[in-house]
């Protein structure tokens, strides 16, 4: 545990993009959050993990992998009762510790509790400090743990309102998913970096990071949970509470560019909308002349489309994604001379042979996978390539939960846009400018975090970041 | 084995698109088999089979399921030598037995061969019963076994070239890689049914299903196994032979409608290509005013583009489909109250809500997934539905491969395209003509297959057709 | 496949001990089979299978490794019906191919045929070789695979009474059981090599290859099948036929010696009662001065009492075994500094150290596990070890089902007692005397086979015999 | 959470036999403690874990089922280190949650620490309220977690000897092994209720719950760890420290009676030989005419023999077990018509029919399985039944680490001994007198725990005892 010589500074743990999911009232509350997690399984692939109350006791069901390898739909009868709260992780390398699914299911004077969190504190390993050094003890490499020990914390249990009271000590990311024995609360931080939205069932409620999971269950979106908002669903119904003011919103603009699937809502608008005007954006930004305009599927089809609308040139279908390789493919040959990238999506062709084509991309963190995707469609006889990328130069580590963490990770902290470009082999890339993407966001555009492009920070994270940090020595 | 006191008429095995590669010539034949297998996923997902030689001992590798489940990539250790071949098998039900897997390998007074088949007898059953009052046994339910009796028999074996002697007692769809010690054959039956394409590469060569597989491989496209030709590739080179010549070709129109992966080279043609066309045609054959045109994804996607196009009506998303709900998806709750075309595709509100939609789908068997489809639309709040097929009616069954048998399965067998499109829900509906779709694929439309649509089947088959006729007493 | 040159002699298939089942009129005869298997385990853990019938449809379930791995109880339900037959075989190396897995399942012209079988044919290479002569193929490299082919053989299917015409084709070792549609077959050879024994529900009829597994069913024992016995159980009661009778019965002594379980009835006696004779034997042939008689456990345990019993000299417990190490075990260290054979029996200290002890173990085949032992006991500080062996010398192979096939691999065919007692570092070895085994087994001693120890072979085997014969080349 | 409102008294978390093993100075520790394991595998089936240290980094691998399926040999590569911790745990029922299995690794202000325990603490329930109260949170069901707790509380763990002063605290049965960086410590409580003994090897030290995982590492037997003694290991070498004196030792005497293997040595005695005496004592006290003495296997041999060797009467073998029906074991047919314990050992027919037996069991707790066992006996001929218990009878629950906790699961608290002899079913019964326990053990027979028969607690158990207090809410 390299951490504990460490002074007190911005840090932490794992930084893990996570799907959570709430179900209050109905009779197979658990039957319900399999489905919730099914629909934002691509928010997580590393493990899933269900836990479930029927108002007296509760049981929890959690595995490594894809939802349907982590728990078998027949393990579901186990789970019974009418809430229920499940989680999905990110897989960044395939590893990944047992403890460390969520949700946490913890003991405490207060009973049962069971916590899943989507997002990143920037406090974390400070206060992981404070409370070993009372004689707390840690299980689980994660951030998330912090929730747990504050709730048991007889300064935070004892108040009047023992979540409200802790909660103010953290800092940072966190969409919140809390169940009790017969109670579901669901909180956004101040800031509103994670996305969490409130549904509607006949029988109850839901709640969950995108709104596509609401369709599945047959809920009704009824709004965010805002940022600064505790909401508490048991028997009495809801109830909505301020945590507190932030002295601005910073929702992440990651979940427009990639995260989030097209068809669901966040942050009040449909991010297939978002998209098509990011890829506008692009097409006034950075026009060029050309055959047609083809996307690297799936994050970047909406904005392809907008740019094709926009600019007039015909969009084409450029790329074929293998859908058959997943989280689990290893290439054979140990000499790996066949690349991943490739496997997973091939060119067509006939659409690019010849052909002057505009390319959208969502983002560039390293650039590695895009330049080979590059290579791919010169080696198919591309004319010109002509890159855009929804996004602009990623600068800036993320502290809120994505998984770029350090700036050499990343191409544009270090590389001009020029030199991005001769890496890259295109004949000319244009970037949407941090302008064309406020304007093309939900609402008036502001209340985003824009830190990874601006270096603008809204919350200062401790010293000694790595994504690793808390596992490194376990 | 109720088949045994059938008379000698029509029948047969189970009728399944499958997926084949073979390759000669490199030092690690089984990896590059197992790569072209993961670019042919597509056509098979219920088994998945290697077997490899390196001139001296065959080994082989099979299992059920997708081919990263039925085969780890660290068995492939297991199958060293520079010849190859691999089969995936389509997944119909789930069910499936373990010896139905191929490549069937088996022991003959010739040695050991492996045989991977993609295709359909029409007279298996017929062999079948002829060889058994010979005193033969089989061991499989699939009519891919008449073939390695045919090898063995010695009226066969015992001819001057004992495959093409074999062959001759063969009717019916066929594409085959038969592999022995250092040997690899290719052979497509006379009509040409079914593709199989033949690659080079630096240090040898390859044949597959679609060129897809040789992507991968990189290796080059040469050109299609032709109609009624055999390859033989072995230490001396690769050698052409007649097997005979049909009274005419009859290419399955379904590998262009739905089988193949758009970027494949099939019949001489890239997919998406023939796609665009088709729904171009479709296009000038019903137009209609509308806001926009969305893809039944993914096979419809080339030809809602091709629709849009020609129509000049924008092309949209309006249905994002969910890659991690595979063929092992199980819904939890008993009552199946959530559909599981709905946890697949969900709608973009959005682009679906007060929109007039021309809606691009392949194909049309039953009708009922397309129907709940089309309810899903018009929840999300479609305004008109237009509903246009790449394929026209299909009113007969297939013989040759596919897994429609029975008129019964068939909407348009029985109900006019007004029943039909009341049955859907549609505004409109408007299929292919047998004229568009002809003059959309390859070539001078000539030599294609088109028995589902019309009846006039290049070849009889048996009588007593049942998909699992040789299975149901087993 | 190195066998196609040879010329049509001696071989053959794997030998391999083997347990076998079958149930006739239970309305869950899967569920019986498997509760016979589970007692008939210990003579084969390499794999397992059932099939059942309904008396119009046959079902199979197979694996490897031991039973519990190989089905799960939960699949007996896919197992429905009146008949079912079961077998388990022997695990040698820890390969076995899943081709090889009985019972054999096949379809010819008489319908669908399950084949369970435990022994060695000793022309079964012969019989191969002229059924591929006339078109057969075949798909295992068992020996067993002949019998189907005889079935299915026309000269044999057209005969009156086809099974008993096809038997007279084949020589060497065989308990059958033959399941069909809505008929339970058993057979043995006319020798009568390897055991069989018939029992008697309230509901029907049970064959198994120990009375143990009858225990367990609570079937009651009724006899032995005979050696040239066909017993047919079907909708009209059981009936029997005689196959032929042999020159004289050799039945397999090793059934007493080792493979059979202590409590189960082989030949017509309890094995326990046998094996105490034995070591009664043993001690009148080989009286020693000792402190205590222990046993090499468990197959040593009732002929170390035997020899106690007559010596006077007390019995005790010198070894325990680990029940928790089985098939599965893996030394971790890749070194293997610790072998398995410590960590399956470890020595009671206090038992040995300066003792004189008589150790009784069966038999004697390489000699290096047993030498192993004995330095074991040495390293515990016995001051005299006198191993007394059950068994006589075996100084020939076996080609009947036992896995010692090649006289390099017996220590007794090249050595003396002399040099064996040298080798193993005891101070005395006395091994059962022909005559001492003679007088111990059941009845007169007669009508058993002794090839092994004095190499009169009661049926001639081909040549070119090698256990992994057919297999080497797959 | 049932415990909550309890009074601060007797009780606890789930009372389990365990076995645990400590490595400290082999390069290859986890391999080491790994074989350990497989000897201590009889102690505990329902999970295994291993944690190793190579000073710097930790590293664990736990699972659930015996150690080979709970941990692959082939993971062992990634637990580096000359330190390692390995702990089975007793399967009671086959549940089992993963969070419960041992060693427990957690983190708090001292560093990383992983301990694993056998035994059962008496004021578990206190301590855990008291820390939840000052706001502890707790992720298992064990008792064991307490101790973690009690490590990280900073009024231990800044006192000069941290773990000294937390041991003080706790009150019941610990055989406790710790592993830090690069430091083992074990200890056993004052009372030594449960047993653990030092090993010497070459290269370092081995601690370990019996002997005979010692043999298995080649390490030598040094002594036992002393109750009350604190063994630390380190770079510096081996050191021992007194953690304070109980009035009295009350060492298990099942260890004796059932637990160990009888070639282990336990509390300065070979088991075999005091099982041995055991027998003898009860031939001496119970004496009784008869044809022979058999074992109820394994665990009533040595003291069968016992019985035989003093009373005269010829031992023989009545039952055989079934080595492959182990804690998988399910019985097929839904109505489970045969017992498990039928299956798992059968009667010899031959040795029990007509015959008076002696039948030596090691003890009955609620006597369901010895009368079925009886009964067997009986439907195998026996003519008369005198049942010999090694154990005197067991009146009183344990709450020291035996998993029976509650008077009525004991059949003698509630029984005479003339009750118990009709439901049995034998002709006459004969329990071990405690004098006749006491002459048999080792040394003096003084310091030993008989609370189970006796009554006379060393050590007052907190109330609301139950197997699953802490479980049942979960």
């Amino acid at each position: 545990m390299t951490g504990q010589n460490a002074d007190c500074a911005p840090d932490s743990g794992p930084r893990e993009e996570c799907g959570i999911v709430g179900v209050y009232g109905s009779s197979n509350a658990a039957d319900l959050a399999y489905l919730g997690l099914y629909a934002l399984q691509h928010r997580g692939q590393e493990s899933a993990g269900i836990v479930a109350s029927d108002g007296r006791s509760i049981q929890s069901k959690k595995g490594l992998g894809l939802l349907s390898e982590a728990i078998s739909p027949f393990e579901l009868d186990d789970l019974p009762g009418h809430v229920a709260v499940g989680h999905v992780r990110y897989s960044t390398t395939g590893s990944g510790r047992v403890q460390n699914i969520q949700p946490l299911v913890i003991e405490y004077s207060g009973g049962i509790v069971a916590v899943a969190h989507n997002g990143n504190l920037t406090n974390a390993r400070c206060l992981r400090q404070a409370y070993e050094a009372r004689g707390s003890i840690f299980q689980t490499s994660t951030d998330s743990e912090v929730f747990v020990h504050l709730l048991a914390d007889p300064q935070h249990a004892n108040a009047q309102d023992p979540l409200r009271h802790a909660l103010n000590a953290v800092k940072g990311a966190y969409a919140l998913i809390i169940l009790q024995a017969d109670r579901l609360t669901a909180v956004r931080d101040p800031y509103g970096f994670r996305p969490l939205v409130l549904g509607r069932r006949a029988d109850g409620y839901v709640v969950a990071s995108e709104s596509c999971a609401l369709d599945l269950l047959e809920a009704e979106l009824v709004r965010e949970v805002e940022p600064g908002e505790i909401i508490r669903i048991g028997p009495e119904g809801l109830r909505s509470i301020s945590l507190g003011r932030a002295p601005r919103h910073a929702r992440c603009v990651f979940e427009y560019l990639y995260f989030a699937r097209p068809d669901s809502v966040v942050f009040g608008e449909v991010v297939h909308n978002v998209r098509l005007r990011l890829g506008a954006a692009l097409a006034r930004t950075w026009p060029v002349e050309a055959d047609s305009v083809i996307a690297i599927p799936d994050s970047g089809n909406s904005a392809a489309l907008g740019y094709a609308r926009e600019s007039g040139i015909p969009f084409d279908i450029g790329f074929v994604r293998n859908h058959y390789v997943g989280r689990t493919f290893i290439t054979p040959a140990e000499e790996k001379r066949v690349s991943s990238v490739k496997i997973k999506l091939n060119v067509i062709r006939d659409a690019v042979r010849g052909k002057r084509l505009v390319v959208v991309d969502d983002s560039i963190v390293r650039g590695t996978t895009c330049r080979e995707r590059i290579a791919n469609l010169r080696r198919a006889g591309a004319r010109e390539i002509h890159l855009r990328i929804s996004a602009p130069p990623i600068t800036h580590p993320c502290y809120y939960g994505i998984d770029f963490q350090h700036a050499d990770e990343l191409i544009a902290a270090s590389k001009s846009v020029e030199d991005i470009r001769d890496f890259l082999g295109v004949d000319s890339l244009g970037y949407q400018t941090i302008e064309g993407m406020v304007e093309s966001v939900a609402g008036d555009g502001d209340g985003y975090c824009l830190a990874c492009f601006a270096g603008d920070y809204p919350v200062m994270a401790e010293q000694g970041i790595g994504k690793h940090a808390l596992e490194s020595s376990r």
